[in-house]
């Protein structure tokens, strides 16, 4: 057994390395896709003002997938801070949250490409969705298999899966609202997202 | 002989950071080749759809290279964390190793884009071959060379290698099959690596 | 109060390892933004040698940014290996650090491709600005909520900050100066960042 | 002092952290520069082994510039397991070392496109120089500023300088050939890097 401790606790340590490799290339390939004016367009200050401007639509996509990555980053760091040593199972699960993280770059440039468009949100809200079931898979799964710490605070799973489908379900309230309006359903993903990432003490109902 | 260890463990670390480096770089590249549709051809929800039904084999392909990025990480993981520390001839058997997955997301390419032909097939399942020939290498290494921990479970070289053979011989056989049909092939493939991934325990043949 | 401190203990490791991350694919991706000369254009050694001169605008940037990259990457160690365990908080203020970091590349290329332009100029310097402020509300944070080292130096987070405020007014300096001349402007912040890079002993003023 | 060597301790791990993330980094853009065959290009299978054939020169340079980081990860990581504890010094001299290696990608398609042009050849070589002499500056000043582990093999900095100094003298050596025929120069190199790779132990010469 402490062969396999060491062994697990070490495994730990990879799954955390892989996945911080993947939220900073994540991170960076996000303002990869934003485009700097083609200097062929532009002819004077005014332009190249214009020409950034015009970036808009990028820089905002832009900006809810850096909160959406980052309020997965911390989730999944709450996470693996809480189990004693991981084995293979919670190793491909992490592995399968990951998969959806790697996703991420792909549904914003959908979304800034199509912002107008119903299907290019759904597919955004899609990918959130994925992200949180795989974490919340991961979460019962440690719980189950017994891998949580032993002096991990009380109920924490408890604690940690309510806060997830609370967020999950207020992420759903967002997409049906964009099925009415997409900036009213970006808006309020935003807002969701600005109390995970900003005031995430203020309202008790999403304290973990 | 102390200083030696010492700086052998540190090596296996640096072993494990480039690892994981490369493996979340290849999964995110992976998802960079799924390009979305071009915006001057959609002009509606039901083209948008399209579009991206349209990105089907791109989206097998990636889901099956992100099983074996999967399976190979894990590999590499068990492998290193039996090894008590590394020598310079273990480091550069690593390396080579990590080559072979760098190649993955061209091999990728290579099949996504020429899906119907054999060569790209032949190509793709090469490189999981090299893949599976430098991790044996690797631990079969260790082994002679007297690097495996000292309470590493009994046999562990012998069920390792014995895995990764029975894997190979497995993949050939996708390959073989590859030979009459393309697809069947690539389901043959798919299948193996899910039996590797999901259910690594049903098995008794593949169990470790 | 053990178990919240072996977590965010953690924690920092994981910030640590974003960062590195992040700043190993910004460092990597400068040098793709250089763009080697178009083979169509070159017939001869001496036109290959007039098609890497050509590059100069974007190698003056590249270094300019590499310093900057430099700078941030040891202060903001700096900064973390003086704090003895992270909050969810400090957390977040290091991700908003990291995505003013992750900018970079995009104002890199914007100064190289405009860089006759003052708008390309201000741009590149609020991002400088922006990562200055944000390590400073990392450093400023980190004292007040008491999560600093026991045995650090005394004063240390008042050096600290005093460092930051007398760079960010030299780089404001070298952006009023580039109202007058873009390259003078270039010119300061680049003697500004040699002295924080190479000589960080010589001049009292921005001692530590 | 005990706070000085723990914050150096840490500076050491993100040294190599920063390093893993920018050789892994680089070794996958390096594959990301061998482009697949146009499909618009290829109608049968023969036309498909034809195009891949065609990108002999890209492999060539892709496995000479393997080898080449693959000789820095591993000479690097030999001097800093070698060196107690980092100072502002050492890490700036290692980021300098790290900014050569980031160019590498550079070379290495300028090398692949203009492989007949000895410029292109000269500045492949310059690119290893200079990672040469700053992992040199790293030791002389690792030796001089006494950063070296008090365990550490007597005559180790002695001996690691010789083998950086016998490296560089064959690469310059090589080209020096280049500039009779270039095939026989990067062959030559190639050759060099093959017995720092493979063989390490053979050559008396070169033994560390």
């Amino acid at each position: 057994m402490t062969v396999y401790n060491r062994i697990a606790a070490q495994d730990l340590g990879r799954i955390a390395a892989l996945s911080d490799g993947i939220f900073a290339f994540a991170m960076t390939v996000l303002v990869l896709e934003i485009h700097i004016p083609e200097s062929a367009d532009i002819h004077s200050e005014a332009q190249l003002w214009a020409g950034l401007a015009a970036l808009a639509p990028r820089i905002v996509t832009w900006l809810l997938s850096l909160m959406t990555l980052g309020i997965f980053w911390v989730g999944q760091q709450t996470h693996l801070n809480h189990v004693a040593h991981a084995d293979r199972d919670l190793t491909w699960l992490n592995y399968l949250f990951l998969t959806f993280v790697t996703a991420l770059p792909f549904s914003t440039r959908l979304l800034a490409e199509f912002i107008g468009y119903e299907t290019a949100f759904i597919v955004y809200w899609f990918n959130i969705l994925l992200c949180g079931l795989s974490i919340l898979a991961c979460v019962i799964y440690a719980e189950r298999a017994g891998l949580i710490k032993a002096d991990a605070p009380a109920h924490f799973s408890q604690a940690y899966r309510r806060r997830v489908i609370v967020a999950q379900a207020l992420y759903a309230l967002g997409a049906a609202l964009g099925l009415i309006s997409i900036p009213l359903g970006i808006g309020f993903i935003v807002l969701v997202q600005l109390n995970y990432a900003i005031a995430p003490r203020l309202p008790v109902l999403f304290k973990l």
